[in-house]
């Protein structure tokens, strides 16, 4: 029975998330299981690299899927096209060996948090832009990012409803693209993510370009390992899931 | 009675187009109008510099009304956002001359016509962009494009259901940008545009992209005034009206 590994597109806003609940919750997974029942026939789980929540994006969403299909890698993902609602698709499929699995062979993640900091409204980035009208400092918030990269207990960015073994995470890399004004956009590549990690680590960003908080109090927010030292969780709809890297692939700096 | 010229961007995915027809169907200009007898108590009409039909958007598009209010234009333009629907926005506002109409004093519009040629579908610009499978050979399409621009009788990209006085148009400027595989968009500058005239050439270009017409056809596409000379319309939501030029702010090549 061969093992598939799929990259999925999709746009959150119609989602209840990735992860399946019950038939009344859309889910993306869910989705994914009932075309894949449609095209092979077989009621079959797939299992996600990052179980991402209502409202958020992916452009490179990892699926692995163990299914009992006489279709290779490429007609089984044209396949799945055909028969997906228009909010997800298929961007790539390829075999694997059959012990690969998305969520626990992955080795880094790639998140990108988009900030539409125009005085007015933009109904064209309604789905995919969270709206800060307040005039942004860039650079201050550059300098707050860059007491996030490397390994450290994010505790303070975890929202409740999760326990992890551990809350310790290595950032690889966190920057901020764009200007004051405009679009800009927060990138985090990491080795794992807590419970709303990276829409905490935006929404507290935010807060430090608004002259709320100083760069130079990250190291204190950190420090505390506590949910209420960092900033407000921003919203679902700036975040999308870009990329997820595996043990082969992965470039970590 | 002051009057004002309001920079407008919308989403038409939602919108059955620009022009209020009945109550049954969703426009912008309606919905407009609403908003501004919300704020100000008068039942005005707006007028657009372009009609967008339904599917197409606006970055900026321009609509000019002359409304009894007490408010300044910023306040007016605030106002109008806060009762706006979340699919269309005043970007800005600024008073003008009472005899300001923003369709008949337009000099030039830029639309942007956006065509994603990747392989796979994209659910994340499923709103934006029109899938073109296929290969596209861009430079052909750059020669043909280069064939439309200045002045000519564009009667062969012109759809039925309008009769112009003349269908002679100028072009600006017809610009091709991307690549091959992934993004690419056609910008297109004139002063004045038929019936989806845009969406009728970028179909056309489409097909010399696919190698279906040759490049130096374009000429006799042109001078066969005929709309079945020249290629299908291309999909709505691919087209976008960027934004509106007046008299005193043309730059004309």
């Amino acid at each position: 029975m061969p093992t598939f590994r799929l990259v999925l597109e999709y746009d959150g806003t119609d989602f209840e998330g990735w992860q399946r609940q019950d038939p009344a919750h859309r889910s993306v997974q869910g989705e994914v299981e009932k075309a894949l029942a449609r095209v092979t026939g077989e009621r079959v789980g797939v299992v996600g690299a990052g179980r991402t929540d209502a409202g958020v994006h992916a452009e490179g969403q990892v699926a692995s899927v163990r299914v009992d299909t006489e279709l290779d890698a490429e007609r089984l993902a044209r396949a799945l096209n055909a028969v997906l609602p228009a909010d997800v698709a298929v961007v790539s499929a390829r075999p694997e060996a059959d012990t690969f699995h998305a969520r626990r062979d992955a080795r880094s993640k790639l998140y990108r948090y988009q900030i539409w900091n125009g005085a007015h409204r933009s109904p064209l980035r309604e789905r995919r832009w969270a709206w800060v009208r307040a005039p942004l400092d860039v650079e201050a918030m550059r300098r707050a990012a860059a007491h996030l990269a490397g390994r450290h207990d994010f505790a303070s960015f975890q929202s409740r409803g999760s326990s992890p073994r551990t809350t310790e995470r290595t950032l690889f890399a966190v920057d901020l693209g764009g200007e004051a004004g405009g679009e800009l956009w927060l990138r985090v590549e990491g080795d794992g993510f807590l419970r709303h990690m990276v829409r905490n680590l935006a929404g507290t960003l935010i807060e430090v370009g608004r002259g709320r908080r100083p760069p130079e109090a990250m190291p204190a927010v950190l420090a505390a390992r506590d949910r209420r030292a960092a900033g407000p969780r921003a919203a679902a709809a700036g975040l999308t899931l870009v990329r997820v890297r595996y043990a082969h692939e992965a470039e970590m700096p």
